[in-house]
């Protein structure tokens, strides 16, 4: 019988189990042996790959990151678009708009863990910095699109206001302050009155 | 010697220890034992006022709420407005802006007290509701400006858009994604359109 181990595979199959429990309960559930009893492992194996909780958070938040708000989300806003005849620069933001804000429990779900990071970065100066990069890029993908399209002659600002006001409207809608397509109004009327201002926009000379 | 113990003073005291040990490690860090240690009181005490972790965390939202979040914010708006010499809507906009996003250690923690609330609403179905009714009433006290001043003509989807996006910055600036001042200037930028946008506006029949 194969005994060897992929090390990689047996370190993301824990964090799973991590992300799991963290969005049904908080990062306040997360333990040794919750996480070794929800991976279906020894407390000894979580142990061999991560010495501290804050360890095991840390690699957690760096592969949620990369797999699920990169990857997936790239992924779910791609099919968006393809699935929508109009291609403008609007429709992509439309889309990114969309996937961003929660909607069924693969989203609700994101927006958990996510709220559950931020909480701990917000005290934890260790994983502040993959947070704060995490917003950049959020913002530096919407900045490209403003930027390419033409779409705005202050795409950097744009982008910064675009991307506060999504983050700004997950967590009402997560705990009901708002629906679901309410959130997509707000941004749909934000994105109709960005094209209007610069449609209207006298040029001035340099 | 008077013994009469004032019950809500106690309990307030209780409350804000369990803040103290938030704002500075995060809603995992608080159980009976620190918040007693906290409070300079017996675990007994702490359990003659809060049967459980969840009553405790509820009661503590619900008072955050009132003293941090509507008195304390308030008071600091009105201070700000009051050494503002313009006295123009957007001017009490701004000076909300710049209170609530965060710039001092008082602020800072706030912010961080709140995200972790959040991330306990996400998760615990009881405490949702009191969320909820604080965007609201955030939303609700933009709106009324946004109308008392005919600043917009559509204010329920202007007080909407800035309180999501002051929400969205807030926690950019706390860790370090972005600067306070770039922050306050994303929101200067955003009221200095919504009057733009509104004084461009050709009046349509209705």
């Amino acid at each position: 019988m194969p005994r060897k181990v992929d090390h990689d595979q047996r370190r993301r199959h824990i964090v799973e189990a991590l992300l799991r429990i963290t969005s049904a309960r908080g990062l306040d559930a997360i333990s040794l042996r919750e996480v070794a009893h929800e991976a279906g492992v020894s407390m000894g194996a979580v142990q061999h790959y991560f010495a501290t909780k804050d360890d095991m958070l840390l690699f957690a938040l760096q592969q949620w990151l990369r797999l699920s708000v990169h990857d997936r989300f790239t992924a779910r806003v791609e099919s968006r678009i393809a699935a929508d005849a109009t291609e403008s620069p609007i429709a992509v933001l439309r889309a990114i708009a969309a996937e961003y804000l929660p909607h069924d429990e693969v989203t609700r779900a994101e927006v958990r863990i996510s709220v559950a990071f931020l909480s701990r970065a917000a005290v934890e100066p260790a994983l502040a910095p993959y947070i704060a990069a995490a917003f950049a890029g959020f913002t530096r993908s919407m900045h490209d699109l403003f930027q390419s399209t033409g779409l705005s002659r202050d795409p950097a600002a744009e982008a910064q206001r675009l991307a506060a006001l999504l983050d700004g409207l997950r967590l009402p809608v997560l705990v009901g302050a708002l629906s679901y397509q309410d959130a997509l109004a707000v941004v749909n009327r934000h994105l109709t009155v960005v094209e209007t201002v610069e449609q209207n926009h006298e040029p001035t000379d340099p």
